[in-house]
């Protein structure tokens, strides 16, 4: 399938996953005047409800995915774990943006970090653990310090055991099951930043301003904009999304995660990170800017030129975590919030239930 | 039925009607949490595509009307000529907003300017025409000229005939296939104006400001806000439309059309039309306010406080009509242009395709 093909309004998006972030996709393409074909194998799916068709079918279900890939003119996903077969076998009838190498980097945490140092990103240092040999080895070079990470299926902390000294090195392998893993340095950071780029089927990209965020608990809680960094920081982590973006051939919105370090030479940008998608920490984008990530991510999977990224008014983010949401009353009544709720029956602790951005006028 | 019942996240809000109306208010309804259950005859409604459920049966189907109640937390309705039946049945079992009697008086146009003409709302003068007799001795008052509207069913200048002699006169009432009508005085007006209102279950209303409407060939070609008139203007234009709203005892969301009148004695407004629904000159909602005509008419619905009606940018609303369509592309790429298409599969002539929101900063 040749990469730059172009949808036509009415045609069908595909998208592997059911989520806040399909159901959000599912939105957007709706309002620019396309279909979406949601495949899923949770027949609850928050998105079907906005989706012009759904399947609900495991990922590896050959047969439903063949089918799925005939309806649809482009297919994208709301998640990095789509299993490696999954995108290849639609990519073989059909058109998967981004690409499946590119979802077969960043869902290995030791791939991606090859491939961003390998491309000239700076990182934390990290090793590569595939026992309690290497741990401690790795642990020694370290200072008894770092965080241990399984390769895959990690995500809002889940698959992470923070090492302080080499007691916690003992049981930390099997608090992972002995998965794989990464021993990343324990990084004293500032702040958590991050950006969203979004890159198009002729190579153009745009990004949307630095954000500044704040999790709890391993989970996004607020993203700020404008962050609190000097000027230079943001044009400099624009950039270096945009050089990961063009590193990977990226088609898409995705979101790259860093850490922003003071030293005595001056601000440093290390990237944590990356999400070969869209990403909890653009979600301030549809209400502060006139193209959201989601138009954006589906532009680029459609085919077609990339939307403007400028911002209109100051925002900030905040997710509605768990019983959080329970407060939907009072955020219907603040006048410069606008409330975001994903549609999902039970409010479990640590659940995305939805998000408010809070809007003031640019100073 | 209390016509204070609130909805809660993941109720289910029902919508007659399948347009481009209705498809707004299904994705509004989602971003909030909420489901949509679409009842339309036409297979190939444009709003199937983003609801939860459809219905497709006929709006005198008694039995898929009761199925339909009985699924709805609350319903509403995308277009004013819902038969009266139709909405006095549902209200017998669901909570129908706007009120059936607000529909009644609507869908009527010597009903809807007689209850503003009573509620004290300047209009252009009007006589009822039932025949040829009445016709005739109405336009001996007008100095023989006049529109002659039909009573029902008209839209985008359907169901309407201009009279500038007693000669036209004689074939107006054919055109109309004698349909009872009434006949409005010719109003030479500076300028169409209009006014979105919205006004919630406990009596509170919100509007937005003046949007100024350019129409061609009777339909609604541009909205731009701020209009070029006085403040003073914009003003009494929102208090016009509060006050009819008052004293509809509105739910939900209302178009006020009204003409801009230079007079010696300075500015007036006359009532054109009112439309008890979203409407078409409040699309530039949209993209230039935090709380569009959508979401704060299914606020309403849902007897949830309105939101605020303030505008971060300027905006010029162009409609996409017929083959304006096939230009979708260049709308793309332009910077200040966030594009809405409807997902019709035929661009006939007349027909609303999408629309077009251009935003500059506020000055």
């Amino acid at each position: 399938m040749t990469s730059a093909k172009q949808l036509r309004p009415g045609d069908t998006i595909g998208i592997l996953g059911g989520g806040q972030l399909g159901r959000m996709l599912a939105i957007s393409a709706a309002e620019l005047g396309l279909k979406c074909h949601i495949f899923c194998p949770d027949e609850n799916s928050p998105a079907f409800e906005v989706a012009d068709k759904a399947t609900i079918a495991d990922y590896t279900d050959l047969h439903a995915l063949d089918s799925f890939a005939a309806d649809c003119f482009a297919i994208t996903y709301e998640f990095e774990n789509v299993p490696g077969e999954t995108a290849e076998r639609l990519a073989a009838t059909s058109v998967v943006r981004p690409s499946a190498k590119a979802l077969e980097i960043a869902q290995d945490r030791l791939s991606e970090k090859d491939f961003l140092s390998g491309s000239g990103i700076a990182l934390a240092s990290y090793q590569r653990i595939d026992n309690q040999n290497d741990l401690e080895n790795a642990l020694i070079k370290n200072g008894g310090r770092g965080v241990l990470k399984t390769r895959r299926f990690g995500y809002d902390g889940k698959g992470q055991v923070m090492i302080r000294s080499m007691t916690d090195a003992k049981t930390a392998l099997e608090q992972l099951g002995h998965a794989p893993a990464v021993l990343e340095e324990l990084v004293s950071f500032d702040r958590e930043v991050s950006v969203i780029v979004a890159r198009d089927v002729t190579g153009s990209s745009a990004t949307y301003e630095l954000t500044e965020n704040v999790h709890e608990n391993h989970v996004l809680k607020t993203s700020t904009v404008p962050a609190n960094v000097d000027q230079k920081v943001d044009v400099a982590a624009q950039a270096i999304a945009v050089k990961i973006a063009d590193a990977l051939d990226y088609i898409g919105v995705m979101g790259v995660e860093m850490f922003l370090v003071k030293t005595v030479g001056g601000d440093r940008l290390l990237v944590n990170e990356i999400a070969p998608r869209v990403h909890n920490s653009g979600h301030w984008t549809q209400d502060a800017c006139l193209t959201s990530q989601f138009e954006q991510h589906i532009r680029a999977v459609a085919g077609w030129p990339l939307g403007s990224t400028k911002r209109h008014s100051n925002v900030i983010m905040h997710n509605l975590i768990g019983d959080d949401v329970t407060g939907y009353g009072n955020v219907l009544q603040e006048p410069n919030a606008r409330l975001h709720l994903y549609g999902k029956a039970e409010a479990r602790p640590g659940r995305k239930m939805g998000h408010v951005n809070r809007l003031s006028p640019r100073a």
